[in-house]
């Protein structure tokens, strides 16, 4: 039985500063219940080493959402006619204790994945992803670790900062690995650049069999090639994804913690993006929006664009699946 | 019977920039039924003849209230206790015909008016003062024409504009007193200054029966007497106190389309807010805070801080009354 | 007999930031009278659904264009060399009627093109196009309807907004094609992109004879070839260019009110221009830069040298057709 | 025989921001002939030692000056009906050579004296005030040396800088002393404070006979009585005014280059201006207004709304004189 | 025996825009030995409940003190010819785990305690003053519990947040107090204002015998009266000063995590901070200057301002004592 | 035998936010004695015909610097441990007199040269790559002319600026032909374009027998085919490196005083600047970082990874000549 569907304020009858900001301007639900896909913010960044302020990321994604319309340009998909989506409202995590914030990540995260909705984030610094991949490999423990779509320019797999801090946003997916959430055969990370701590930095991912695409090979394979990789690589196995905002080159998306010059296009993100078509999505998220270090809201409408074409790819996989 | 309360949410408990938005992170509720005071954006800004901006306002005062917290520093009085009051969102007015504007606006408060709550707004320009004042007007006829507080670099009595036009921000208060929604005689405007088209300028105002207190004449006297007078002035009768952000120098709120320098404090605007206790408040707003112009949301935080003043002082003058 | 022909005040002699701010640094004219192209600004963004300050268009674009130097850097065309060029000033438009306004802007352009001059304006809002039209289809009815070359993000065809309101920025050339002022079998729009009201939202124009070019079509084909087709579509028939500065990325025009991310840039938009040479354009314009919501003026910058492309265009036009 | 005067554009016709920027929304006119009062700007910036911009003020200054309307709302005079006054546009200042420079300057005030109008002008930095008082000095050298009335938060009767550089804007008043072209016992320095480079730097000016008046005594005493004092120290002897916007407190005036914390407010300068009525003035400026380090045109507006201060009190004076 | 002094690069040398930016543009040293005075950074915000960024602060107070020349301009004191004073860089302070945090400040602290130099700071959050305190207190347990003179917009005595977290920028001087690190009775905070949790909210801290003067108490009082009052409470008995730039108002401090409108003006906090004269200061620091929330770089000015202000003030009681 | 080399701070151990802000983190240290590179800054921009800021370039890329990390994330280089390399601060150069502030630089080169260092700037305006050139070039005359590879949007060849002056930040490189400094058929100009003030104004450059590759040139050919020209055009003569950021596109490099559209992109950059492996490379520079431009210091990290680039590269060629 379908679950009853919601629609977005109409644009063409309410401008779109009216109202209260909401992810697409979608109705603000209490829960999770009666959705196939749950919009919420997850508003902490207490494991980012440099530059914080991505707790601020999901209210300014909301306010810039506000310009995205109901139906995709290319697919003509109207994904509120295919999937019962609303915006849940932020996970409470409050800021101070690090430990704590994991916990009430990955609490906030089994709650929704139990009233059967799957979750569609907006973070946060990335290490707000490591709670949300327990929770939902935990959701589902016969389904195996879980593949990993990874758009960023950091691999995120180092082993310790700060002398032996495990947790950091510089960390998330080598303890994902470690703890058997990711199935590390099965992850691909799209972007990758910036100068390194070490020449081997990435020597540990590389022999798990993670599979690292920089900018350089990026630049010379082009979106399409390496999304028929992504594909290929991921087949129809339970795979989550993940867009660290960084992964844009800074001009388009300057409002994130540790920008890195050279990277790639949001012309090239939107055609990576609607490669995902026909994955076995579990969940996803959009992390790394920092508004302090925001110009004119660049960043937060790249990342609202972002979550509208990943919602569009969830309920185009939808349709093909049913 | 009292209503039923409404709390804000607890920044002790969740962080502040978590959750949507709303005016002093008020439950967002679909109608003002139960409500004292209903708090409401009106995001209109097209009477503006110079900079638009203002129809932004409502989202950012929302989006700086969460700084708010819930109970007044000098009087001790939480205003939740006392009234039931929330956040009835935003006023559905398109901006491309005005005067569908302005009718929309008078509609959207009568409903307000019917439904027994007292109307406290954040605008949009000034001209939507005009239309909030005849809904409040007509809402209780036997009531006579209106009392008005207005804290203002401007007068706001023009006549015509660019010809022939008698609608804009610069005139809602000679309409307001042509139409009988205002008596003049009971209007005070405080802060008035800037340059001027004409030397006789404000004549016509004056000899309606316009109090006005230029800055020169406030910056003599200082708040304490000057709310002496309205106070005396107003008496018991109903009156709308009505707060163009402009008022304030453009140094404590440069996100406004007409500043003038030289304007009064912050200290003075709250020490002259909490000299309105005792008045009998019919409505109450807060315009002209212009986000496109605003830096690092000063502008709007000081409009968020003002429209907490405004509440406070319902609360207080309603506790006094029963 | 030739017409005399104006200057820039030359930045190896007095520096760029000197004097007053004119197009490319021209001299400021009262009328048209003895030009060949009539630089203008139409201050006008009435028709903004969303975020308005095109209006403070024309006084940045001429701000930043002072950074324009006097000849073509590919063609080596020194447009004041061939063309009799001046900027005129802004139409007086008033900001609150908006039917007063689209008539005050057609009468000014009626104007120009009777002292003989070319309009070749920066808006202002889309809107603002409808009335120039109007007025150069008008000013030699034996010519018939225009052709249309517009370089946007939106097509601009909607029908109605806002319940029933027929003019909005979104709505010109739907009304320019029933009012039979634009031919629309003789129209192109490139870089069409952005969510969509409706999956049909196009289908009307192209039912009408409108070529669209998304922006995914443009990325695939580049713009050599695009302008070869454009080239051909308008063949020697009269044709006008529009230029929304939102077609181009917003990291490269962020100063408009309807960014979409994953537009042309900077480079493309230059190579398109170019490919403009040898049609017979009869008017042009660079509309929706905002200047509040632009970023170091980068946008009012794109925005000055996108106009003087289109001058030299038409000076190496002329330069043939001479 | 009085000469032509001149109207700015009235806003209530035609909206601020359409046009060009001129002084005052005045005509630009090509000569001081005719005028009693030329507005021009002097766009160097030369003499700077820190921060530069001060090159940008002429125009902002324009550009912000559109916020003016025509009438004094104190004093309720019109100027323009009492003096011939335009914008005669800037100076021509290379920005590479300074001797060079403050030779452009000097003589581009002694053709505007010789034309018989006085100088009221925009800077530029501190320095350019040198030059300026030179050519006031010789138009009429039987006047004798000059007294000043300085508003700033810096003497500038420092000696040398970098080694031995007599000429930056820590020293125009110590080198005009010098030069015979100020009378330093008819001098008066308002609002000087911030960190010094020695405790006896003043020393040098004290011993002319320069009245310096510390922020602290100013604080103290208030703008009426130290306006009495300068007006009794002027008497009826001709006296230039100069307004450095670093004077003010930097929250209201932040686009500056050498910003002190602490200043007097926009309203103390205002009353403050208003006091210089009654003297006999033969020039005035407003200089360091920078650009670049302003924050949404605030100085700009700020030193837009002094200009208009100087211009009344030049035409009360003139009034009272005639 | 003296020890040697250190000066400042002399700005009418060497540019003020030129070099390392170090605190006063003094030399950074490795270490704090054979110093009266060590100017250091806390770059650590993890106890902000709301906004971070203030560990971006020490960075860019250092940028902005290159405007801060070397002698008062008041007392003319040079604070470098009386004491020892160099940057001695920041503590390194890992922003992940706040108990290993606050442990690595107070050793910081202890080591320059140690090393006989008296630790003048700039945060950082106010949490970091809590282990500042701690680790003074310890460096001379014969002295007995500390005064505190405290500049702030909020008493930060609260207990718990967030359910039961007892260490956050609003709880340092709480713990203090239990910790017998402060004397109650000789604590005052100046400045207080801003909406409260509860109206009882420093009721715990008034119990304990703190002096709280309210920002309208400091309004209606002054400067003078409310630091002659300061003197007598702490007479000579040893005490530290922190000064939370949130004290300041936020047109003049906006870089700030929790901003409250009304505060007190720079003008009025140097009168204050010139009032410590003859006080027994053992420490003080500036707190909360939150870069990312600047405009301008202003704040991190008034803060660069209030250090040099402290300095001068240590500098003169030495003086005094010795 | 080797020189003893440095390691910048470990972001991995102490947060990139803490500590003094030196090239890469690298030490500051007095004297280039010892080093392989010096890195340095040269804050000036006298030579600036536009917008000035280029003078705060250096304290910015520090800044920003920041966020690079120790390795080269495509060729595995550390050059740290290739090369002795420190921060060796700005030269001391006053910003009034441009003739004296010349030979200021080149003494400053000079001395580095002597010490045996190779030096990396960061500027400044272009002019200043004039007195380095000489400096270099004196310091060892039996090399003859130097080569040139300049990344730019200008030629930079121009001959008289404002009447009849020789040095401006348009014409260094016609003065370092004429002066012998540079071999002209040894020089390349990548990225070419904007408005030019005559048709020939690259003519006199291209007989002297520079290559000029415009942006149009580049965007056919390519990074690749474009650096194996330049290349094979130096082969293994000694060659000087100028990276002027303005080559770069504005929306990429916003804070620069002369902005181009259309420039090329940051991964094109890093493309060419990898080309660069295998020259012999004398000296290298960026230039015309203008902080005051800058928008959230994106410029700054843009030229602070450029630097980067050529460290490594330098430490690549290093390593393979040993």
């Amino acid at each position: 039985m379908p679950k009853p569907l919601h629609e977005p304020v109409d644009a063409a009858l309410i401008p779109r500063f009216a109202g209260h900001a909401t992810f697409m301007r979608l109705p603000a639900v209490a829960s999770a219940e009666g959705l196939d896909v749950a919009l919420l913010g997850i508003p902490w960044d207490g494991g980012t080493t440099n530059r914080a302020g991505a707790r601020h990321g999901p209210r300014e994604v909301r306010n810039q959402s506000s310009l995205i319309r109901r139906v995709h340009p290319v697919t003509g998909i109207a994904p509120y006619e295919r999937l019962a989506v609303a915006d849940v409202g932020d996970l409470a995590v409050q800021p101070i204790d690090p430990a704590a914030a994991l916990r009430q990540i990955e609490e906030g995260i089994a709650r929704i994945c139990a009233q059967g909705a799957l979750p569609l984030s907006v973070g946060g610094d990335h290490l707000t992803t490591l709670p949300v991949l327990r929770a939902i490999r935990k959701a589902d423990p016969a389904r195996g670790p879980l593949g990993l779509v990874q758009f960023d320019a950091h691999s995120d797999t180092a082993d310790r900062y700060f002398g032996d801090n495990p947790y950091t946003h510089g960390t998330p997916f080598r303890r994902a690995i470690e703890e058997g959430v990711l199935d590390p055969r099965r992850m691909v990370q799209i972007g990758i650049r910036g100068s390194v701590y070490a020449p081997d930095e990435h020597q540990w991912a590389r022999d798990q069999g993670v599979r690292i695409i920089t900018i350089e090979e990026f630049a010379r394979r082009g979106p399409d090639a390496v999304m028929a990789e992504v594909r290929a690589l991921m087949a129809n196995a339970p795979a989550y994804v993940t867009f660290d905002i960084d992964g844009i080159d800074p001009s388009m998306a300057p409002g994130t913690g540790t920008p890195e010059i050279g990277g790639f296009t949001t012309r090239e993100a939107q055609a990576m993006l609607r490669g995902l078509a026909g994955l076995h999505i579990v969940g996803a998220d959009v992390v790394e929006v920092s508004p302090p270090f925001d110009i004119g809201g660049i960043t937060a409408l790249t990342g609202a664009t972002v979550l509208f074409e990943l919602l569009c790819v969830l309920a185009e996989n939808r349709a093909e699946a049913g």
